[in-house]
């Protein structure tokens, strides 16, 4: 498929969905299926979102009345925001090859499911979700324009990363007309930090290391940090970025021992930095502003040899 | 004046521009000056920004060629962003009573102008700009949108207050569309923080005081730190909010001994709560979800007194 349009007629031409979200679900995911969800039953189509048991507590009061956990009859499978079959929720491995329609914005979306509708322009699923509303003619309620305003503003960092377009501003223009009520959303997704967050920062900074005039920033998160201060998993939501968010640094470094006997570390970069090409040095990859690798050893072994690395192409 | 269109005209039928900041000038000010500026001289007028010796160091290559600090023969002076003449710049205290347009968005102006157009409803005078622009048939350049961007993504936080409209969103559309490249400005605006304002939170985070199971949060902010960790004012922005960004905080209170033999308290709160209640019981008063007060004494007394109110009002 190529437009909204083929994929809205399909969807009119079908009934009994079940709309599948990706394991550990973000809120592009979660708010896409909402909208979608609610907005097929408002044309008075059946229609359920496959209970992930990764949603995360924040998003469980607006899927009330919306999951379902075993597959009716005749069900017409689709997903959103999933680029691979190897995403599938961890109670739903056996959706795969079953899947009839993809929703999704991910340019590396395998085409797993018999039909996909993959606009890669999209910052976040939920734009495509919102036109396909519009297309079906969906009377778009206060609760389906938060789903997508959820959607997009998570999956731009409320409007900050690079993949924020005017098509992105658009629709979160066109949320707030329809009703949603966004201080408290932005509030509680991007204002608030839990304690353990808070307290894991602090001890992160007085620990961090500089390079090169302040350039260049290391840190380092043991595994024994995490237990001590009660951190979940959520609380380290983009953790890795923390030493690029400080003034000055152009490369930032985190080095973390989660997984024993071996130093993971995450390069983020900017312009005119190649962190890509650094962490290839020790065996790994990704993009040029942001990358990883894994070195045998300790935090330290893994510190040393990056700055090694560093040293070699003349940043330090 | 009611009507951007009015102002249009009016602009029209006049020239050689001489623009006003306020003092201490934020994103929207210089934003709303820098663009307003183009506009006019891409239309053929004589236009200037008045030198505000206060243009934070970020903002001047935007401001090169821009400004001026002599007022030309037959100037016509107008202002942005600007409530009352009390905010005129330093250096511009003589243009009380020469004012002859006001363009701003504050529902206090008081009317200082010969003539004003306020739009309240705009969250940033950005947004108002951007509309007179059209208004008056400007071809709006990649300059001019990312002015206006810095605009309104400054007053609302990034689009995260509850000022942020669907106009606000729309202006923000239209400036990417106009070729504003808005990631790099967010980096810069919303993403990086000094060593010395991190070293400061982490700081305020161990020295916290929590009360009620977490939902009092009581910061205190020794000037002694401020010199200490070599803190700037601009380090310093917001920072009165910090407490209510903790994950479960309803009340949170900063006291600062800025002012010698003086605390300052502010206190925001979340629905439900009343500072503006609490704080006027201290002689101080604001809004229900944010307000201050001065208690004479030390940081502790300041601390004690808060305290004292919240335990009658039954918070704690």
């Amino acid at each position: 498929m190529k437009t909204v349009n083929e994929a809205a007629l399909w969807l009119q031409s079908h009934d009994t969905y079940v709309i599948l979200t990706h394991c550990r679900p973000d809120g592009d995911a979660v708010g896409s299926a909402i909208s979608l969800c609610l907005g097929l039953r408002s044309i008075g189509k059946t229609a359920y979102i496959w209970k992930n048991p990764q949603f995360t507590p924040r998003y469980l009061p607006r899927l009330q009345g919306l999951v379902i956990d075993t597959v009716p009859e005749h069900a017409t499978i689709i997903s959103v925001d999933m680029a691979t079959e190897g995403l599938l929720p961890i109670n739903g491995k056996d959706f795969a090859g079953k899947i009839l329609l993809s929703l999704d914005h991910h340019p590396s979306n395998t085409g797993y499911a018999q039909h996909s509708l993959v606009l890669a322009q999209c910052a976040g699923c939920g734009e495509l979700i919102w036109d396909l509303l519009e297309e079906l003619g969906v009377a778009i309620t206060k609760e389906m324009a938060e789903a997508i305003y959820i959607a997009i503003s998570t999956d731009t960092g409320c409007f900050r990363f690079s993949n924020t377009t005017a098509h992105t501003f658009m629709t979160a223009a066109k949320a707030v007309e329809h009703g949603a009520d966004i201080a408290p959303i932005n509030r509680e997704l991007f204002e608030i930090k839990s304690k353990g967050r808070l307290r894991l920062e602090s001890r992160i900074m007085a620990n961090m290391e500089f390079y090169a005039d302040g350039k260049v920033a290391i840190a380092c998160l043991p595994q024994t940090w995490v237990e001590e201060l009660e951190v979940t998993e959520d609380d380290l939501d983009s953790i890795s970025g923390f030493p690029r968010t400080i003034d000055g640094v152009q490369v930032g470094i985190m080095v973390r021992d989660s997984e024993p006997g071996k130093a993971k570390l995450s390069v983020r970069t900017a312009n005119g930095y190649d962190a890509s090409a650094y962490c290839s040095k020790l065996g790994g990859g990704g993009h040029k502003a942001a990358a990883g690798c894994a070195v045998a050893g300790t935090l330290e072994d893994g510190k040393k040899a990056i700055l090694e690395v560093l040293k070699q192409e003349q940043v330090i």
